[in-house]
Order: structure tokens, then sequence, then C-alpha cells
């Protein structure tokens, strides 16, 4: 039997509990410590389970393999990335996307140095939709690929809302417009802006006296937010909102519509994830690439890698005999 | 602008026709030739083309970075394969599932002793199917991954249909039965036989004066074929056979039912493709691991490659800093 691989885990919000979890699922690995701005308040699933503070990672460097990054990427991946990856392997989420080469130049430059891997920007979007959307770009012609989000929620669109004046509470879907993926499912190649792909249905608990009809109008007139999208606004009472807008399913589509020779035969390609739970997969994600970084640094490699850059069998738990004998 | 990739193709049924359109399609690749048994009888579709003997072959080591293998997985593969990959890089769609690793050893020793890479195995079942299976393996636990075939013709039940007295003309099309993948897009976790994921359509022309029953009793009890399946024999005449039943599209599903934490959170994940034209779509998928062949070995590795072992960013036609900033 091999020897486990260490996991510390930096950061433990939903993802870190995700990753916490996903990690005890994963028999070739063990759970070293998790790694917090708030070593008091933070209780792991699993007591047993070490809390330590950022500062004392240093100490764990002969001791842990890989750091999952679970920080946030608005704030502190982009500073705390750069300082993880000159000491350990890591795996992160970061998902700014305008800022994503600027930040894995900055991951690359630090693990280069630490003679570590860091495996940059995984989970699903960026992460697995990113790689078929190159699969699929790759393989076929006369043709494009799309992606679609939702449904689910959307953090940014639902703290927009609930910064508008008389909400109590909010929250924003964006939900895929059916009518339209299936337009390229039967074969259409189509230009699409986001708004002709998606609508965005809010659910809001207004305060009491608010003005509704003011409310929904600033929705919908808030630039780059809303603009451009077909959005309904419906009002709830609290009651109903904590029972059934709570949720933390997420999921999304890549659909391809292409044709080979002279484009008259059509193939369409498509990808999709129905998620209970946008962290917890998100972490499942992070798992198998942080396998993928520690594989690829034993063989000497180091720097950033990309989900791009990584060939698929380091993610897997089976061997590579087995991968190509029962999977091929 | 870099060099072209100088490409041939070795074999001119209907998948070496798909690499002549797809190769034409491909901006960074220029078709140097086409080997064939018989130079004679092989028109490709652009006629300006060069048809050479595949004794000449090695006349072209200097001229040809790699050789996109055609030829068929039962006969000709496991022979050719090995010859051409101690000269060239090659890519192929070796697809007889229960000698891969026998196919893969044979292939990496002569692509070793060559100092060549070898892209073995590609097309999508092997190939895309086989990337998704494992992926979605690797990124979830407590559930299973099921591929489904179809709905599309299979050629070797096609022809063992074909082979019973009184048939003058048989198709066979698998199909995937929908309330099972529904059942698994639902969430349920389930143990299939491909007998309880798929079903058999046979569309039949009888010869004058057969005896229908005894074909379709035939049929039914045709051991490893069809017992364990849901089959349905249906004799048509000839006219209908030829207007409906002479298509080349097939497709199919990978789809994986999982659970994250204890297993209440559930998610599915699905690959699909629906393909026009099975050849064409495949010699596709060949192409652009023919790209990935030519840059690995560019890069000083030699040796079979399957699917598992190439990063998705050798098979696209967009340099890499293109997919960092646009695709991830």
């Amino acid at each position: 039997m091999n020897k486990k691989i260490k996991i510390g885990i930096v950061g433990y919000g939903n993802l870190g509990r995700g990753a916490e979890l996903s990690v005890k699922n994963s028999d070739d690995m063990e759970l070293v410590a998790i790694f917090t701005r708030r070593p008091d308040q933070v209780k792991p699933a699993d007591q047993s389970v070490k809390v330590v503070s950022l500062q004392a990672a240093e100490d764990f460097v002969d001791t842990i393999d890989v750091m999952i990054l679970c920080s946030g990427s608005a704030g502190d991946l982009p500073e705390q990335g750069p300082v993880f990856a000159s000491m350990f392997n890591t795996v992160d989420g970061y998902d700014n996307h305008q800022s994503i080469p600027k930040y894995k130049k900055a991951m690359d430059q630090a693990s280069k140095a630490s003679g570590k891997v860091s495996a940059v920007c995984m989970g699903w979007d960026p992460g697995l939709f990113s790689l078929n959307r190159v699969m699929m770009d790759a393989v076929m012609d006369k043709g494009s690929v799309h992606s679609f989000w939702g449904p689910g929620i959307s953090q940014g669109h639902t703290n927009a809302v609930k910064k508008i004046p008389g909400v109590k509470d909010a929250v924003q879907y964006t939900v895929p417009i059916e009518e339209v993926m299936d337009q390229i499912r039967g074969g259409a190649s189509l230009e699409l802006t986001n708004g002709q792909k998606h609508k965005r249905e809010c659910y809001i608990v207004a305060e009491d006296h608010a003005d509704k009809e003011k409310i929904t109008h600033t929705i919908k007139t808030m630039p780059a937010y809303f603009v451009g999208y077909e959005t309904t606004v419906t009002f709830v009472d609290e009651e109903e909102f904590n029972q059934n807008h709570r949720g933390i399913h997420h999921g999304g589509f890549v659909i391809g519509s292409f044709g080979t020779g002279d484009g008259t035969h059509r193939h369409v390609a498509e990808f999709s994830l129905k998620l209970d739970s946008n962290a917890e997969f998100t972490a499942s994600v992070l798992t198998a690439y942080a396998r993928a970084a520690f594989r690829l640094n034993q063989k000497g490699e180091s720097g950033a890698f990309t989900i791009y850059d990584i060939p698929m069998k380091y993610i897997s738990k089976k061997p590579e005999e087995e991968l190509y004998k029962n999977y091929l």
C-alpha cells in the first residue's frame, strides 16, 4: 500500500467544509490540519482534526504534501496563493476569470521558486467546463461552443439585489433558457450573448411598507447585472423564502454544435452538471487535482498547472494500468 | 506563422475519408499523401492529393510529421500500427477493448525505439467517453458511472444478423433505454448490465419465401449478441430499407451519479454525443490527437500515449495563452 497523501485545508467556509468531507472519502489521503485566521471559531466536521492558525502553516512544510486553498478569489487568494505556493504543493479554485492570466503567472513564479506544483483555477467553471470547451473546440469545425450556467444562485447578483433599499432578504437564480439550448442541440450554430442564453429570477423578502414597484424597477434597470437579461422579480414572505430559497444547488451545460467535411454532417456534444451542493462538488474537484499536484511534483515537475496542462490519469484514484485495461 | 504539420493518412475507408476532410479543415495542417494497399482504386475527395502504396511509406520518413492510421482494429492495426510507429509519429483509433493493453504495449515499444509518439485508441469510445469515465470516477464518490451507446448501428451485430439464412440485408441499431438513463439522471446509483441499459432493434430485408419467424427466433436466441437484451425484429421491404436504414449516425451518453460527504448531496454529470456521421466525427478526434502527437514529440517525448496521458492543451488549435485567457 502506498503512503497516504498528506493534506492541509486553508480556509473553512463552505468550500473548506466540502474539502474536509471529500478528503475523508478519499482512501489515498489523510487530512493533517485545517488552517484558518480564527482557529478558536472553527469546528471541523471531524472534531479530531487539528485546527491551526494561518501563521503556523510554515511549521508544516515537512508534514503536508498538498494544501487545498479554499479561500475566496476576490480578497484572499491573490495574496495567500503565492505565499502558500512558495512552501507547498497547492490546489485552488481561483475563479476571477478576467484576472486568471495574472494569477497564474504569480502562482507559477512562486511554485517554480519552491520547486512545488500549484494546480490553479480548478472546480467546474473554471475547471471541468473549461476542459470541455477546449475539447469540443479542438475536435470540431464549423460551429461553436456555448456555456450555460444554472439553474443556480449567482452570489454576485444576489448581493447586488440585497443592497437595494427595502430589500430584507433576496436570492437571484441564473436560469439557462431551455429553448436556446434546444436550438443548439438541434444543430444550430448561433452567436449568443449571455443575456440571450440566460434569464434571471429574483425572489425577494421586502421590508414592511417597502415600495415593491420601485425595487422591481431598480433591479431591472441595474446596468451590467440585469440590463440585457429577461428578469423576473417575485416577492415572497419570509417563511416561504426560508423554506424554498436556501438551496445550494447549481449546475450548467456546455453545448457544442459543429460540422465535419463541408459542414453538412452535424454533430452535437454536451457536458452537463446537476449539483445538489455547489461547494461540495467544487471541493471534490479540488481534492482530485490535489492528487494530481502531488503526483506531478513527485515526477519532478514544478510551476502552475491549469486543467489544460494535466493529463487525466493524474487525478484518478485508480492505478494507470487499471485505467488502460478497464476504462478505455 | 508556424510551419504546417505534415500529415499522411493510412487506409482510405470511411475513417480515412473523414480524416482527409478533417485535415483539410485544419489550418495548421497539410495533407501530404494517402497510403493504401490499392493506390489505383482510391479516389480522394481532393483529387490533387497524392495516393501512394503502403510499401512506399518509408520514403516519406523525412517529409511526414504524423501518420493518421485509419485501418481496421480487427485485422490491420495490430500489424500495421507498430510498423508505422517504428518510423513515424502516429495516431489511431484502435478499439478492440479487450486487447488494448497488448496493443498499447506493442505501440509503446515501437515508438520508443524510433523516438516517436503514438497516440493510441483515440476517437469517442475509446476516446472522449473514456476520458469522461475516468474524470467522473475521479471527482466523485458514492456512486457509479455508466456508458450508453446509440442510437446507432452496431457493425458487429449487423454482420451477425446478415449471416442468418434468408436474410438479404439487415441493420442492427443499439438503442439506449431512456427510462434507465432517466433513473440515473434522477440520482439513482445502479449496477447495470449492458442488456439492462440497451435494447437492440433489427431491421431486415428477407429473401423471398424466407421463414420470418425462424429468422426472428434465430436472432433473439443468439448467445452473446442478443440473449439478455430486449430485441425487436422488424421486416421491411428493400425500398424502405434503402431510404431509412442507410444512416451513419451514432452517439451515446456517459452518465455519472454520485454523492459527496455522507452521500446525501447527489450530483449528476453527463457527457453526450449526437453524431450525423460516426466516421467523420471519429476522424476529427484522430486529427486533433495527431496535433498532440506531433507537439509531444517536438517536446522530446516518445512512446505510446492514450487519451489519459495527454494534456488537453495539446489538441487545441489555439495558442496556450489564448486558452488560459479566454477558455478557462
